[in-house]
């Protein structure tokens, strides 16, 4: 039953071409999801969950309101969402970042649709690459694979990152061999798959994922070497659905605590449980030299992604200073400097997210992919900067941010009159909205929000350190001395 | 009855001994406290109330079970809890850092009980100072009322903060007069005052409240020039019980995803609705001059002892400590260096609060006071270095803190067996203790005590821009404008 | 005699095509140029200044061995030296800075030409609307200006910076009305002005200065708006030269202890002494309202145009990596992680300014304008990383840094011998090397050249307040501000 | 002959009283200095040297104009200088912070007698410590030593850093074994010791110095464990001086550009060649063991010294506030916020290195010791905070701090006139004193002092990363984990 609802609504009859459509292609896939205990019974309808499902709508809804910003012409033809698109171009990778910085602003948190979009794009060229070497027919089973999910407008996530276990161990000489997802049976017609993908962001309300391995690996490692395309609703997959903070707000009524109460991220553990794989949804199996490029081309386009968090910045500044205004003080000197502040550093993880894309270089598939130095440079910023905006509006908004009342109590004929006496500020602002803003500032720098603005900005597209090592492979020191040597009068052939 | 009941307990026979006697002291106090839009029947009870009195509990449990650091020996004899005490040495007050970092410590969270300890050492000197310049008899009454709390070993909570309205205006520009608190009526017996303090630390868990000026007051400002005491069950009084990130995961049963099931801070919004206060308990009256020098004073004190957040400072050390271990990463060279850096903002928090209070110098009153720049300073840093620790800790936590399932799909028989697989980590550490120690970082960094140490940290005891101010003030430009025309061989009186 | 002279070298014959051709065609121009006290007889062979010529000559050098890089096509047809060519797409702007840190990377310092092409362009587009709005002849004048200098490829300096006075009053409300620079005569041929120009970077070895106004200006100020070329040796200019931490060493045998003897920076007060400009030379004459778009027209030019620095910065991370290594300890993980960390500040400086030249905009003139927010948030990194990277070079350095003996100890025989016992480090290294290495890095972080690397990049292009002014209007708050009261669910016709 | 004065002076007749005597005492001391590869006739009359000795005499001057702050009773019951005093309380130490802070702020630099204060210091308990474990002698050779200098009122060196040659080896597998000071013979009445000490600050301007160990120690390392007292004219020592950015300006006449004319630092390059020290000036000889306590002790009092720098510090913030007010801006609202961020990080490492002392502990042998891990974090903020005073102060000092021209300039009568004119800035300012200001801001950042307020600060006691090893040392991870398991609810014998 499931199987054929699910055929008729993404397989074979109509592309997805709005955001509502896209809300009802999840529906009745038979899921399971299991939240704070139990058995979600349609995920598009739980409070908790809606919102990450609203927020991804809205990647399809801006493809319809601003198609030069949201979609793209595909190679074949064809215009496509652009989070589905091949980019052939440096322009294609600056068109993604401003994408990005828009959702942001527009829904002020993750809107999860990036992991598969640098997944796509990082395995268009070592596709190509694999097969170069070892006359594997990965790409154009990969091609085919993208020409589907681009006519039916599918969100495809990417799912990297393994539990790992004892992290000062690999994956062959960890006490449990699932620690990282691997082929447990080959067979001629595909592969049987087993482990479990971490913190997998926007998956709930995807239609494929795209397992890849999360580290290099080596010989020896052959069964971690696998890539492979997953329908969503494959029986062999449960959702364990993560909380944040604060996340049951959604479930009080009204939402009104909420803060952003429309949007906010998802993030799931997947567990596969012997999930069977045919041949035409792999796209590697064995080629183990090739997950270290696999992984670093992903992060090269995905720690350049990041930028969306300067959309989401952007929502950060205007609270502040909208809640500066609220008080009357928004022309004071020290508050203004503060903007300014958030701004410059918000501005600064844009521009070299922007540089990286501008700065791309071509693969010998013909897909471009941005600069690793100027990407890692960019995520590492985020994982800095956003704490330091997400402190500066802490401190514009005032200590009642973390000390207000729940919205109830300006409903209550005891207490609401009270709060409306006692919160009033300057002439002109409604209680009421003083109270959201503040809740929405709330949610943002320790609400369920601040998962994605805050914790995800350090650990998405790898852990600070994982940029620090990055940035020291690219950084030719050996270079950089022999410039010193020749200005000091050195000569380089001293030692 | 209740009445009856109080007078019982507070005001004749029993002082309290215990952290249980001060618990049950709370009981049965009718009290007005709203939240979640609903009175309260108990508070003592209530679920998310609760942990905020464990946590001022701790200030008589310390005082028990190491009376050296929780109690002092008063002027007039007694034993006194330290938070009761009046600082005759710096050593006085060095001993209280010592015992707030100590309870930083053990309730990893703020423990509401300092603002009373810094609003009676200050009022100490300025009720002093009011009486030499005015014959008035506030010194006197203060004394009084000191030592009946502090031989019944009473919590008194400081309101300093008013609504304050629109920032950009004084107390009688504002439309609404009583958006700062102030004498609605004055009589022979006493006055009748009105208004609300805000962010109100410790109040429902308190017996007394000492309402204080907020701000600079000048010759017109008359009735908000208003010091009384007014004890909690005052029929006056409304308590509107402030909301916390993640605050309702204390009424999930077993509390398990709280993080720190134990202990919070409390903040609520106090209501006075025409309070009438008997001369007894009034300690200024109309004095506008004293209002800044107690404001002043109140910081000096109150800013340094931010040092509570060091304490808090150690747990969030520990547990990022402990997180690394258990992922098996304690090793790592970017590991190590983060846990010092991490103490060294903490330490230098110390080190700024211990001097204020070790270079104290003694008013005419005979009490000591902290140095106001190194108090300031403090206080400062305390505006920045949480964040950074925070920072810092949820990087090593990994993103699992913010992506973890409920802990009811870990007693679970469909997701708990695949959670304990997956979330193994090195041998030896019990998946539930990763979980616990994870829920503790998300409950200090960004649930429910982010608030005592991060948005607390920033705001209480006035915001950062309050500390510029008075560093600005102390910071003596021109005499160090003379030491540099010195050195540059600049003849002073040059212009 | 000198005159003859200049017209031949200059005027007519023969375009400068080498370095070497460059530096010949400064000598014998009898300039008024002043240094320690004493008029210097010619620039070209003084020790201090040499340096200064020897950086600016590789612009020249660069032009011949890297074409593409550092000259450009013009519109016009020829090729032309990059610094003087007018951007016509985004990509000419990325070429430019692609130019100026390698630039960076082969002088060490400030290489003083992008003032002038950074001048060059704002005027073109500049006079172009001041044209359109006033029919003035100001473009057409000026490109054949530029034609002129471009085929004769000739070292254009742009002069801004005013004596400014008292910096709380405008230009006439200062007490002498030359304190920034005027007109003192209109004449049917052209005009005089008089003034000076402060920090003048490059003039003493350039062929032309563009003297341009300084603030925003007003009705009234029409004496101050004055856009004019006038040639260095012009006889009414005066260049005072300013003094350098440690620039005697470059006047010691050997320059041993200059650290880099090769290149250096150049500033110098220019005083205009009633000089005459004929019509053909000015570019703006009383046009008020077109002095603040010259200015930040400018300063988007040239806040991007710090990207300079990071070449200079590699220079830096490498001898601090060249001398970590000499030392024998390249591997350790605190040295490794600050290497890393110089880069990365490093690069998100070249970030901010590759994404302003890539994101640059069309002027009606038809020439490309870099994004203003992007190329102030360059600028304003620029002015704080350098001085991290400086502290941390130093970390990485040792104290030997600051405190080696002078070169003449390395050859003396009673010392010498001692030295190079005792300064011995790892096996292979002379000596010799790690003095100079040493000596390299106290030019660029506390002697000459950290004039440029640090000072300059502080106040060059405009002070950090200057940045801070330009990115609080570009900041758009309004619209942020509606971002987050779409989010917090406010009506934005609430307030 | 030599020798006949030396002992008239130093060791049998006077005590030095005053800073003029003290000025005296150091010449005809036949000394071997090399500078700039020439034998110094006579140090003291150097105009490159003599500012150092003025910034020592000022500790002979302080203790004569302000006896509380710069003298002590010592415990034999003389009144001594506070420089050779051992501190037998926290309030010793404290004086002596409160002594630094004066005299960075009377000099402007380093005064260089601090460590010869913290080697004695540290020695007292060392050695008492020794005898304990070895009954060997050298306490109470060490106590005559002491009461010898303090009598005479003599200057003690301490001279810690060794070569070190590479630093990936220990002392024995050097190349050469000079690298690290020894014994190179054992005689019954003495040792004969070779090697070098590097970065000695303040030697030649001092009559003793201690020499002691650099590194822990262990079996097999007995030629390295020697501390020895030597006179500063031994014939076997030489110095070899260290040049500085800057240091030739104080040969010019005038020295009217040095910034500050009267006071620097001193660094030299100590060689011992086979110097005899008699038994009764040997304090450690062979004991391995403990050169590891000696130098962690050392550094305890060291790294708290360096509050000096909050003394240089306030010169810094004041230079930088007279030439704001000079340009006329000193009420602009950055320009204020600016000087309040210089005074809070001034201030923070102040509270670190007053807490450290206060917060001292008692050693067996009677005297007190720093709290080690506030000294080191203290020391940590030292590497880092003047630097960003210097960047903050350059910014307030505009430009013209670096290309201003030569004073002779100002005198010229061609020059003079022009910058008289063009340099003018608010009234009353004279331009001279504005030259003046900025050579001093230049000085401290960039120039002479900025040796001492910058490098040294990095280096001094210890480079950056040792402070982080000791930091490290002290965190007690072990006790942080425990806090934050019990909060966790984590048993704590789980793994």
């Amino acid at each position: 039953m499931r199987r054929i609802r699910t055929i008729v609504v993404h397989d074979v009859a109509m592309p997805i071409r709005t955001a509502e459509e896209y809300i009802d292609s999840l529906r009745n896939r038979d899921l399971k999801v299991y939240l704070f205990g139990e058995r979600v019974a349609e995920p598009v309808d739980h409070p908790v969950i809606r919102p990450s499902i609203n927020a991804m709508a809205e990647t399809y809804r801006l493809a319809e309101t601003d198609p030069d910003l949201a979609s793209a012409q595909s190679a074949d033809g064809g215009r496509v969402n652009r989070f589905l698109h091949i980019a052939t171009s440096p322009d294609d990778l600056v068109a993604q970042n401003r994408m990005q910085r828009r959702l942001g602003q527009i829904t002020g948190t993750c809107f999860q649709r990036c992991v598969g979009m640098d997944a796509v794009n990082s395995l268009y060229s070592v596709t190509y690459e694999v097969d170069q070497a070892h006359q594997t027919p990965y790409h154009e089973r990969f091609r085919r694979f993208l020409s589907h999910v681009q006519t039916e407008n599918l969100v495809v996530g990417g799912a990297m990152t393994d539990a790992k276990g004892d992290r000062s161990k690999g994956p062959r000489d960890q006490a449990d061999p699932d620690l990282f997802t691997r082929i447990v049976e080959r067979r001629d017609d595909g592969v049987v798959i087993r482990g479990a993908k971490m913190h997998q962001t926007g998956c709930v309300n995807s239609h494929w994922l795209i397992v890849m391995p999360t580290i290099r690996l080596g010989p020896g490692d052959e069964d971690y070497a696998i890539v492979a395309a997953i329908k969503v609703d494959n029986p062999g997959l449960t959702f364990i659905y993560g909380r944040q903070s604060g996340d049951t707000r959604a479930m009080e009524p009204g939402a009104a605590d909420a803060g952003n109460a429309q949007y906010s991220g998802q993030e799931a553990i997947i567990v596969m449980d012997d999930v069977f794989v045919p041949n035409e949804h792999i796209f590697m199996r064995g080629e183990t030299e090739f997950a270290a490029p696999l992984v670093e081309r992903f992060t090269n386009y995905h720690r350049r992604s990041y930028v969306c968090k300067t959309g989401v910045g952007d929502v950060v500044i205007g609270a502040a200073a909208c809640i500066a205004d609220y008080n009357g003080v928004a022309k004071a000197s020290h508050i203004k400097d503060k903007l300014v502040e958030m701004t410059h550093l918000n501005e600064t993880i844009y521009g070299a997210g922007m540089a990286a894309s501008h700065e791309a270089h071509q693969r010998p598939a013909g897909n471009y992919e941005p600069d690793a130095m100027l990407a890692n440079v960019c995520k590492h910023n985020v994982t800095r900067f956003p704490y330091e905006l997400g402190r500066l509006a802490q401190d514009l908004a005032g200590g009642l941010m973390a000390t207000m009342p729940s919205h109830r109590e300006f409903d209550s004929p005891e207490t609401g009159p009270l709060l409306k006496k006692f919160l009033t500020v300057r002439e002109g602002v409604p209680v009421e909205d003083r109270r959201r803003m503040l809740r929405l500032i709330e949610n943002m720098t320790m609400g369920r929000n601040a998962v994605g603005y805050l914790t995800e900005s350090t650990h998405g597209a790898g852990s600070p350190q994982a940029q620090r090592i990055q940035i020291g492979r690219a950084m030719d020191v050996a270079g950089k001395i022999d410039l010193a040597k020749r200005l000091a009068g050195i000569d380089s052939d001293d030692d």
